[in-house]
This record gives structure tokens, sequence and C-alpha cells, in this order.
């Protein structure tokens, strides 16, 4: 129906996640449409961030160098890690001003039946950072869904053999700040309850 | 926040329409986690689309050559033009298989608020093609909104004044096939009703 190259470029868009035939028509209609400039920087801008963009060799952060611009940051609390599942985890801690460690990217969540296993995440590349000494506490910020919680769980249990002295939290599940308790799903009440703190 | 290539990433995706900047985000922590052979095959798609896509020199269709694939099918019947504002309104026309004609796209609609004027679309063009001789019906398939039947008037007044043999037609308004009368609007329920035919 289409020329080979728009249905070419149709299909690509297609494969992003979220984009549907539909869309990934209209989008490649505007691309048709737009400046060469605007349409080539896009291009451009995907080579660029395949070829310069890599793994920090400390955190597995996405680094522009050997180290991620946190790794970098002398001012970073580096007796802190903070792990997350994903270097998109980051942005969203950074913007809260509460943290200011390093942090450690695990590249996902345990999850057997989608046969990711220990050894698909860099858990080894954790641990022996731990065990090289100078970590006070690990922060587990894994997501609070069933995959991010037996992570949390699977870490804590090691680090508790390997390291006792090394503190290791959870990030507080409960209320979103601004929820309506009539609105709160049961899990989310349950755990707020359990988690509830003194006054 | 970002690495520059990341950030030069999610403003690129950004400009698209329809994509905020969470999408943005999400489409590129996707194009990074991507195998570099997808990412970069949207790469190159986008570069080959620009590249090789023109507009047929008939009918201002997107074409690969001088002209489109359906201005260089010869079993098109090239007494019949059907008039469209954009090329992605040809495709859903092809899936009906009720027209064997030509197309012509104007390029957009007329819209004075939007400094889009008769000059600026493809107008000047569409007169000399049923000028030239040998056509027999004009089917306006401009969007059934304010901008297009503006368009479709000015067409239609246009053609009454300088070639009064040839048929001028509008696709018909009305019920969508499967809707429901109880949830149409008036004014489409107002156009199936004054564009009722007999049974």
């Amino acid at each position: 129906m289409y020329a080979p190259p728009v249905q070419r470029l149709i299909t690509e868009l297609g494969k992003l996640p979220g984009i549907g035939q539909r869309t990934a028509q209209r989008l490649a209609f505007h691309i048709l449409r737009a400046d060469a400039e605007d349409a080539l920087g896009l291009a451009e801008a995907i080579r660029e961030v395949k070829a310069k963009m890599g793994l920090c060799e400390i955190c597995f952060n996405l680094a522009d160098e050997a180290r991620c611009p946190i790794c970098r940051d002398e001012r970073r609390d580096v007796a802190l890690i903070c792990v997350v599942e994903e270097p998109g985890d980051i942005v969203p801690m950074e913007r809260t001003h509460e943290y200011r460690g390093r942090y450690h990217v695990l590249g996902g969540a345990l999850s057997p039946i989608d046969g990711v296993d220990p050894e698909d995440l860099k858990l080894g590349e954790l641990y022996a950072r731990v065990e090289a000494g100078g970590i006070t506490e690990v922060v587990i910020a894994t997501n609070p869904t069933t995959t991010g919680e037996a992570t949390a769980l699977h870490i804590a249990a090691h680090l508790r053999g390997t390291a006792p002295d090394v503190s290791v939290t959870r990030l507080a599940s409960g209320l979103p700040v601004g929820g309506d308790l009539e609105y709160a799903d049961e899990v989310t009440l349950g755990k707020a309850f359990s988690g509830r703190r003194a006054l």
C-alpha cells in the first residue's frame, strides 16, 4: 500500500513500545512532512546514543565515559549504595534530592518465569562492591512489584550472610502523597498500616 | 540529569506529535536497551525516507519515483480525480476498493486563520488537470471538518465556473456504520437526515 521506504519506516516505528500500527503511520507521515533537519536530527540522535552511551564501570548506570556523572561526582557519599532495577529509575530518585549516595543498577528484577535468574542481573558486582568495604548502608529501591520484592528479599538474604555489619533497607510502601484512602487498593493500604510510624 | 546524547534523543523524540516528555523518556530508554541493529534500523529508515521520497508529479501523493504507484498503474480510470487533503488519506480510501480513479493531494485544507490560503494548496495544479480535459468527475474527499468543507466549497465553486461539464461530488456525511443513533452528535445526525436516500 505504501512505497517501500515509507513501509519500512512504519515497520521500524511500530517496533517501539506502545507504538501501534496507527500511531506508527501517523509518526511516519509527520516525519515525511517535517523539515529534513528535524527528521535527520532524530536519526542522528539515535545513532549518537547507540555509538556513545555505555554502562558505568562502577554502578552500571548509563554513561558517556567510563564512569557515570554520579560516580564521577566527588561530593556523593561513597558509603551508601541505592539499588535500582533500571537506569531510568535513577532520575526520579535524584529529583527527590533525598539521597546523596551512589547507585547500583541491576538491569532488571528476578523473575524465573521470564527466565531472569540471579546471574542475569548485576548482583555479583553489587556483592563485590559491598565486600570491598567502606559501605554502611544498601538501600534497596527495586519496584514495589512481585519481582521487585523478590529481588529485594534475595539481596537482603545474601548481604545478611556476607556483610552483617552493613545496614540493608527498603523504600517504604504506603499511601501516595495526595492520594485518597477511599481509592487505595487493599495491598497498598495493608502495607501503609503495617508500616505505620509513631507521630 | 541525563548524559548529553540521551538528553538529545529525548528532545528529538519529544518533537514527534503526541509524544510527551514521559513517553520520549520511555522510548529513549527502550532505544538504549535495544539491539544496535534495531535502533540503527530506525535511524536508517528515517534517513532513507527523507532521501528517497518525493511527491508525484501528477497528483502530489508520496512517490519514490517521478510518479506515485497509483498514477503509474495503467488500470486506473484517468477520467476520475479524488481530491484529498494529505497523502495519508489515500490509504483508507484504497482500502475500501470502491474507487478506481486517480487522486489529487492538496497538501492541507483552506484555513485563513492558520494562514493557509488557496495558493498554499495544490489547487492550481488540480484546476490545470481538469482543464487539460478527459476528466468526467471530481470527487472531493476533504475531511468533514470546517476547513475541509470550506475547501470543498471553494473547489466546487471554481470548477462550476471553469469546467461546467465535469461532475463535482462530495463524499456522503452521515452515521458511521455500526454506530448508534443514541450516541450520534446532532451535526452528524442532521447530515444523515438531510442526505437520506430512498430505499
